[in-house]
């Protein structure tokens, strides 16, 4: 049960709202609004269907949630979520674009990385420092000299930055050189690791786990936005099915599902999503026709030679048709720009 | 190996290149076309390998196929099938759509549905007479009564029909009535079917199984086209997966990866990819941005009390928003109309 | 609902209990057994759940099924079914195997794989006359040649024969020369198949469908015994997954589920279900452990020569050891033989 | 490529390999143990494929190993890894029992399992102190509290512990309580997690992830292993299909591949597998005739009140019982006892 307590309310009143939510031996969340304070309120799902609030002095309404994921819900905040990072927005009228290498290589790779996609209108440079690797003899990623070489290239190039952290131990460093938190598919339920970056202060990017259902997805987001982060992007990155043409099979369906349960913006993965470079292009276009908020995609000044997912990768050149193809499609459908 | 013979070669140098394959112990396929005739040789993969044609008299150039499938590669014909059933182009530059009731059900029905979706702009009534049904205590359909009434809606608003056949024994009825015959998932390794439907004069819209992989989507398709069709149609509907908030996965990946494996158009199905009504519109847009040539949509004139599949069909007013929100992508992306 | 007519009931009770169920716009089906009727109510659920049998003349005790299927299910009849083929018992205390090569290729091939699979102790004798094949270019099979050898050699070893039936055409032909017909797993919802073969006076085996569930499963064979057939075998033969190691994922857990579910036996074939000979005995030996009534095991007297599916077979040697294996198993959880 | 030095190899001529290695451009990892060391090269494929290292003073073979795997491999390594958890073997001719409830929910419930299931014949006592949930307002455990209930109980009726541990943090303290440390599904690919679990002095049991394929367990395997840990123990639990009448699809063929590919031992998990207690005994009796060397089984003294996977849970009579089907399997299989 979520319970909205009226603008004018008084601390008073919000304090014997908690009192009495404590007295039936449940627990609450609080999340307090310029406006409006907000009190979800957790515990055993029975003794919550027998809560009466809505009387309470000071309660404007109350609203009953049936799933376990609260925060994250549209019912919980029916507005769409739009997250402010550095001036550029995510959830707003205008997709927004990440784009850069699998894995930063070395500062020239990088630079001529951000160059081009900066160029051709991306707002983030991505690029992962501390790569998670199936094996362990493969190239684990530059780490902390990755992630200084991901924030010059990004500065030189007026890019935002978004890496991902593999692992509670180096959340603090990774946020210091970081404007968006990555956490990785294979982390998607790693409980400790989404409980610790939900404190971290930064915005944090969602992939879904490889093989993670919708509703295990808005759970894994609920773990963040429960230990304070309000500003989660949930990134569609492909599933694990029987085909094995594709990488991965890009389920945008899930975009439609999100837009639906959640309030909260969503990014799609047509690198990882299709795990062919001929695909990126068909697959974007479809993801920002499905609805997403954005894109993430694999650009890699020499593909061929990639440490990482060169079969994936775009070059500048394609990357810059891609967005020259995706600015159409979106000011069609949502007539920005 | 696919042998394409030149255009004002012989009927004698032809005898001479079928004598030289049957004298290897090999098999070939024949394709008359109006210029050249094309030879796919069939057999013992190292056979063929060591096979030479192309210094034989009246030969134009030989082309080494690697995959099962010959005849539905791009690699035997580069350009795109247009399919032209009555005057619609199937693959051509504006996509076409099929739209009507998943169960005919009644004249009345059919006729309401018929109307609303001719007049929001789809080419072809859709509606199954032979259902195929998990349970045999579900209902099944009109049967040849169901395929009257299709043809009788369609002929009065100016459409065409694609209906399901279901089984050997009525292939002939069915082609009687309809315009396209559909195979439906069930059945898309229903070998002895497709080789019969292959003979039917008619084109054939061949689904996507349950969980059937892109190659044996073509193989499947080779089936039909091996029998003389050249008119075969994909049908993405989604595949099976662990998700289970849509009621399949629909995997617009596939129509990326039928473009550039096959010459054939393909058509995408969000109603039954998805199974919810909410979804059918972002999955449509999804699948013409990602170069579909068409699509087929439940619509019901009451979905409230349809027989078979409510929760996914559209209402007419319903479908005529989505008709028009195809018509802008189609639009933006091909430039026709 | 199911309705059980009491031993001693009569002709004009049993008229009396259908036309009440006609009466309230349902259908029903007959089960006469030699000591009991038993009426199987098909339609309506909501007009089911109102109806009220059980204090009429003649009848014993009305079941309510919840679930479609309703012959196949325990619900319906508590004990095993044992399926009489000829003297040999499916599903009684010992388990049978049916053995010999995925493909009949030649008279030869067949007379040494069937006496090897005699001498080891098997049953039956396995082998496709009819191959339903990915690619239209592989290997079809011999047809009713096949059939012919298939009897000959089988009789020749005391053997019973069951072979698959790809088709509505050739089901009588099929049923001359099998004991048991086969519907293969890319069949298992060719509906009217299913009802054709229901009439076709032997009993069916019944592959599991690649990507069926477990109730999909059921009203399949739901399909087959609504059309008059008592006596049908379920057999598990993997499914479709992400795993790629396995030619499939044999799921032995759907064994028990089965047992639980339906009064009807259910065989294993570790041969599909994996893909590799040397799993097939490990897996055998689990089948009978979780319960199985038999085994179908792929043996070719020359695997490296095989037509289809070499991989998999067994030599007649390794066959031998496998049956060793079985009987001591099966001996130890039965205490038969 | 593996190369392995002579048992009386010198420091010398280890030295020179080293710098051979490295001459190349390659990296090695050491494997010290009582009488030999062995030398596993990592780097470039190709690299390593010219790699000439036999004729090397002091070398005894070299082994060429495709796989990224390497110290997990049966080519490494051809003989069983037999491991010795103060006093119990795991992988030797027994099959070992771990028991207990899912999560540790009271002293009381633990005493009352722990004396139940070591009277029943198991050797472990397993129950979750951290329990990794999908929901944050899920009961998590009782953390700390819970590993030393675990322990009391478990030395109070002679039995080892097994328990998961969640997150890098708390390894020191897990270590401390347990004899075995539990890597759960979700955590299969937490690559942070494996490496420091990996130096933490205890043997490991990794659990199978959710939709991991073999190879990538095998891979997640070798993280482990290549910290130094030499006694690690794979767990099969289900793997995740689009099955939904068991909790998961029990994939006992990854058994009999785990035995081939590598020399450690593998443990099954009905409970979870399944997800129904109804088939916990058959599934255990299917994974011990497949050459599991144990089992883990969830048992609770009052399953209608369990906080978590009450459904699964076997109570103390039903595990007697199982546990008594499992050792006359286990006799007539091995012979010991």
């Amino acid at each position: 049960m979520i319970i909205v307590m009226a603008p004018n309310s008084t601390e008073a009143e919000l304090e014997n709202v908690k009192n009495k939510i404590k007295a039936e031996g449940l627990d609450y969340h609080l999340s307090k609004g310029a406006v409006r304070t907000i009190v979800g309120v957790i515990g055993d799902k029975k003794a919550i269907g027998q809560l009466e609030m809505h009387h309470l002095s000071g309660v404007e309404k109350t609203v009953r949630i049936t799933e376990k994921y609260k925060l994250v819900s549209r019912e919980f905040k029916p507005n769409n979520t739009v997250i402010n990072v550095g001036g550029v927005q995510i959830g707003g009228k205008k997709p927004i674009v990440m784009a850069g290498p699998c894995a930063v290589e070395s500062m020239e790779q990088l630079m001529e990385a951000a160059s081009a996609v900066a160029e051709a209108g991306a707002q983030f440079l991505r690029g992962g420092a501390f790569k998670p690797r199936t094996s362990p003899y493969d190239f684990q990623g530059l780490a902390a000299e990755g992630l200084k070489m991901l924030r010059e290239a990004a500065d030189a190039n007026g890019l935002k930055v978004v890496t991902e952290v593999v692992d509670q131990r180096s959340i603090e460093t990774v946020a210091k050189f970081a404007d968006v938190l990555q956490i990785g598919a294979r982390n998607m339920q790693n409980f400790q690791l989404l409980k610790e970056v939900g404190r971290a202060g930064r915005p944090v990017m969602l992939k879904r786990g490889l093989c993670a259902t919708i509703k295990e997805w808005l759970n894994a987001a609920e773990y963040i936005m429960s230990e304070g982060c309000d500003d989660v992007i949930f990134c569609e990155r492909g599933i694990r099915t029987y085909e094995t043409y594709t990488r991965n099979t890009l389920d945008l369906s899930a975009v439609a599902a999100i837009k639906e349960l959640s309030h909260l913006p969503i990014v799609v993965d047509p690198s990882h999503g299709t795990g062919r470079r001929s695909m990126v292009r068909p697959m974007a276009m479809a993801a920002i026709a499905a609805g997403a908020d954005g894109l993430i995609i694999e650009v890699h000044p020499h593909p061929e030679v990639a440490l990482s997912d060169g079969d994936q990768s775009l070059t500048p050149a394609d990357f810059k048709e891609v967005m020259e193809d995706i600015h159409r499609m979106s000011r069609l459908l949502r007539g920005e720009e």
